[in-house]
């Protein structure tokens, strides 16, 4: 429904972003009061069914399509030793997705939501960004394009994860040339790398961001710099979403790190999502204060795989059961406070 | 399967609690770290299916059954201003969750589970406990026995919640006996009164602490003498569950104030219960630090009714569908770190 054929055109999606249905929104909040249970009793619950109200453009949200869209890339800064696990666990994991023993598969079946899995050329890993960009500007646009295609205008609800080895640090060094801060400030231990671990990545990210210093500031071209593929693809996701009224559901660092560039410039890009879940990755947090969203878990998760995502989304489905399916005072003849 | 015929019945089950099968849950945490993720990455999902495997008796837990028992009670001390609501909400509110239209029904609904609605002798509330004892040993006795009867071993998961207008003044009372601190300390603003709703509820809980200052400090007598029917029937529940190694959900600070009487003298009273979630009101997460428990979820909620509980089980759910689901490393030929 939507693509990015030029760099133009993926500029003038975020100057022209959509906002939600008021109407809905007022309806939605007027059901909520006359609710058997205290004004505001059921907190972010009522929050999450006003939210989906709006951007479904509904008094009564519904969650009958919800998506599950997972990509994966492959990352040259690997080369630096930043991740745990060899390059060839991402190929491996995509298989996984695709036979149905990953978490995300679990994860997402238990909420309710279909999966889609996106590749995108996992044999052909992007630049090692420390002395390059990771991609080049049509390879960008393509990433962006195929996170478009998960997206339709059936969708109720979108949630975004990924799967690339190496990819936090891609994420790190999105989040510090777009927001400021060290590449330590940023940096956490991804899947689990140790204390040198840490320090090769704010390494690649110290190098990178010197490398790329002179390069314009723009979304875009940070994106395509020091980002990744996977991550591209999620940006132009929830864009898509965007356009076609569908809230999104986001996961933890990596997933988030999509938008850092783009808020910094756009910062209304967050307005129709949901921040999942705080991960464990310290960055995540941090990211979130900056993208102005408050996480709806913390569970101390930190798979990535949209896995954080997936579990939120069977609290939101608790939220509109609550929202469509409770009595009014009036129908249940119960006295108002 | 157990009631509770004699105060000596009541401490004779405290004093011989079960613990959890520690085969179950050796099996569990070796299978979690053959899972196809880095391990420990799940974060508390891996806890939660590894405890209930401890429980249930089983490296893979289940939840076919998992029920959501709800109690209601009345209560003398509303005759002190205590509540936003007047006293025939509660009955009201019973009639709404048997006619299906209440946030627990939603809720325990979107989460899978049954519902049972216990209303105990709603028509006689409970002395006025600031000038007697709430309730007779006897009455005390009935109530835990028909919290008891709500369990029985056939269930995976047993969730807890309550109805009764002026119970966060008994939950508050039932603290300050129990576990020390000023009334002040353990009151807020329940459904929503305000500050001198607030001061109404301090000063009935000094006036019964100074009341029943000279009685036993036994479970049982402070749960007689400041609780309620309904957080009787509760204790009641979480006490015959452990007995038949049901582990239990519980939800906010009503539910949880059952146990501050038996915690202080039986500390292990809670090693099969989860929090569910952290609620809005203040004496809440004080009571989970002071029960050693961590609240999952803290989505703002300050209902109870269970409502709190559900919206967890539909996280146990998800956890319990990745620990069952995933495949492991060598089924699905993935590389270990």
């Amino acid at each position: 429904m939507m693509d990015f054929p030029t760099v133009a055109a993926f500029e003038a999606a975020l100057r022209d972003l959509p906002i939600p249905d008021v109407t809905a929104v007022d309806a939605a909040r007027a059901r909520q009061a006359q609710l058997t249970k205290p004004a505001g009793s059921l907190g972010r619950l009522e929050e999450i069914a006003i939210f989906l109200a709006g951007w479904q453009g509904q008094e009564k949200p519904a969650l009958n399509k919800a998506r599950m869209a997972i990509f994966a890339g492959n990352h040259g800064v690997t080369a630096h030793g930043v991740s745990a696990f060899p390059p060839e666990v991402t190929v491996q994991m995509v298989h996984n997705f695709e036979a149905g023993g990953a978490a995300i598969n679990a994860l997402a079946g238990a909420a309710g939501m279909e999966l889609t899995v996106t590749a995108l050329d996992l044999d052909r890993p992007t630049n090692d960004f420390t002395a390059d960009a990771a991609m080049s500007e049509e390879e960008c646009l393509q990433a962006l394009s195929q996170g478009a295609a998960v997206v339709d205008s059936t969708l109720d609800l979108l949630a975004v994860g990924e799967m690339g080895i190496g990819n936090s640090t891609a994420a790190a060094a999105l989040c510090a040339r777009s927001l400021g801060g060290s590449a330590a400030h940023w940096v956490g231990p991804g899947t689990g790398v140790d204390d040198t671990g840490i320090a090769r990545k704010v390494g690649a990210i110290d190098t990178a961001l010197a490398f790329h210093a002179n390069a314009p500031m723009t979304p875009f071209e940070t994106l395509r710099r020091v980002g990744g593929r996977e991550i591209a693809a999620i940006a132009g996701a929830i864009i898509t979403a965007r356009h076609a009224h569908v809230p999104v559901v986001l996961d933890g660092f990596i997933s988030c790190s999509s938008l850092a560039p783009i808020a910094s410039a756009f910062p209304a890009i967050t307005e129709h999502c949901i921040a999942g879940h705080r991960s464990a990755e310290p960055g995540h947090i941090r990211l979130l204060d900056r993208l102005g969203l408050k996480p709806l878990l913390e569970l101390d998760m930190r798979l990535g795989e949209g896995s954080g995502a997936a579990v939120a989304v069977a609290v939101i489905r608790s939220a509109l059961a609550a929202h469509n399916g409770m009595a009014t005072f009036a129908e249940a003849g119960v006295s108002a406070a």
